[in-house]
């Protein structure tokens, strides 16, 4: 059994190059979810406890199991602490054996990042070259990275309550070749912008953003409604934009239609993600219209993402072996494991 | 975090003793189940695929977050693989971090011997000295070290399908000063037995043990009756028993009791397993009832296992450190980490 830890991914992810990682990430997503009925899914059981949220991801398809640990803790940060972290696993389905056990804060934020930029590749305007980033937390700069791989964007306009999470954003992008604009306000971040995306980690209903700021045309990538309880757009944003989910039972209970009840969340959804990749439905209708991807993050993605890292480090020699699963003569001799160690006797 | 490996995990037992840890299990389950209340609980997701099953087992009370990977497919051992493997996790809830990441295989058989033997002291009989064990695979030995430890067992009977597999549990249990006795059939095993433990793993409803074979006085511990489809008991022996549960919102999808119907399930479960340790009901009324443990694992005992393996793991220094989790000096500048490796340019 391999095991990544943040040090292996870094090094694989340096060795093959951000860009291309975060292209395969994308295609492996894109073909993931066109073979969307494969996959034995969930909804995504939670605990909620006083400051946070944890939360196991599993799904499989007919070769691979996989599953996320993963935590919400917004009041981490006062703590030097992330808001964020993940670990998880991918097994054989023939035989339940473990393959891999990863680092999967990292992942999520690529794999986060990776499916805004592929909702929006299906949603977006073919012409958006100016993107919006409200809250320039972990996500941040994964997210225009990934967004700048299937729009030429030339801008990005961004805010946060933190300016000290601005200065930090606007640090690590200046080598990126973008007009950085930073704004004063959620609001002013939104004039002119194309793409809108919206990661923060507030565990509430909060109008991060309000419907007065929205313009016709604007894509919309909402990642921050993302738990019962946490949402950031302005309820009548909604009812005027096309909106597209990962997976409705999921994020009817998650997502920013977590406002509505079920049959009116159901009458707002236009398609899940998978139908736009089918070709069953198409993302974007006219130029002047409003998309919105309500994105909470489904377990298929992290699926697609310990995939690709897996066949990655299987290629690249990189992680350890870690014996997470006895290796035994007759299988059904667990407590020899014990005798050899002289301890049963 | 730390890293338990199952070499790491037979060190500790070796330290620490084996029976000594076992009494240590047993007390912290006892511990445990009786602040049921002050844990957040759920039935075990589970993904049926063609030649088993594959589970997440979550829980959390005000302190520890524990989740255990288990799978079940017992064709495994004909390709010279267990038919149980597991991992998992121990997180803090107050931030999410994860502290260990440990093997759970053994921890498994540890935890569900440790169970039947918490349940085999509060239902059978104070004078039980004989117990037969039906089906002698990985678990079988385990039951047997830790029901010596609630009852002064002299005799085990023992009977398997596979010959194979009872010369392996004889080839272990001939040093512990038992009189062991070798069944042609569950029928012959189950003669004169005091206390009677079901443990196999093929996945259907199957009589392994018959009403006919079933005596007063017996307690019978049925623990493969353990997913949906998977039973073991003839059904005619539920109704003459006392039947406990662990959680019967669990053990009504998964136990003997999936046979009934979820109305009729209740009418025929006396208890949950806490009931019996909290004092609120007893767990034999009379040397002639039967008794049945219903038991199908909950999350509940890989918590108990898990904390007390980290807490005695932390005491001896035993485990390596893992960076599953990433340590930033900014907890918002995640991509720091590739920025570090010169990739994010």
């Amino acid at each position: 059994m391999k095991i990544i830890s943040v040090e292996d991914l870094t090094m694989l992810i340096e060795r093959h190059g951000f860009n291309a990682y975060l292209l395969d990430l994308i295609a492996a997503l894109r073909r993931d979810f066109a073979r969307w009925d494969e996959f034995a899914k969930m909804p995504r059981p939670g605990i909620h406890v006083p400051d946070g949220i944890l939360e196991l991801m599993p799904i499989s398809d007919h070769t691979y199991y996989s599953y996320k640990y993963v935590n919400c803790h917004p009041k981490n940060p006062a703590l030097g602490l992330q808001t964020v972290i993940a670990t998880g696993q991918l097994s054989r389905v023939d035989t339940g054996y473990p393959l891999m056990a990863s680092e999967m804060t990292l992942l999520t934020a690529l794999r986060t990042a990776a499916t805004s930029a592929l909702a929006t590749d299906l949603m977006a305007r073919a012409n958006a070259t100016t993107l919006a980033i409200i809250g320039t937390g972990a996500q941040s700069e994964f997210q225009v990275r990934a967004a700048r791989l299937v729009r030429d964007i030339q801008e990005v306009r961004y805010f946060d309550i933190d300016p000290a999470a601005m200065d930090k954003f606007e640090h690590n992008m200046t080598s990126q070749n973008l007009t950085l604009t930073r704004a004063q306000s959620a609001e002013e971040a939104m004039h002119g912008a194309d793409i809108v995306t919206v990661c923060t980690a507030c565990k509430a209903h909060v109008d991060v953003i309000k419907n007065a700021w929205v313009k016709p045309g604007m894509h919309i990538n909402g990642l921050g409604g993302d738990c019962a309880g946490k949402t950031e757009l302005e309820l009548s944003i909604l009812p005027r934009s096309r909106i597209v989910v990962e997976y409705f039972d999921q994020s009817a209970a998650e997502g920013e239609i977590q406002r509505f009840d079920r049959s009116e969340a159901k009458k707002h959804t236009y398609a899940e993600l998978h139908e736009l990749i089918s070709g069953t439905k198409t993302g974007r209708h006219t130029e002047q219209e409003i998309t919105l991807f309500d994105g909470v993050g489904i377990a298929l993605e992290d699926y697609s993402a310990l995939r690709l890292t897996y066949e990655l480090a299987t290629q690249y020699g990189i992680g350890t072996e870690a014996d997470l699963t006895p290796t035994l003569a007759d299988p059904k001799d667990l407590v020899a494991l014990l005798q050899q160690s002289k301890v049963a006797a």
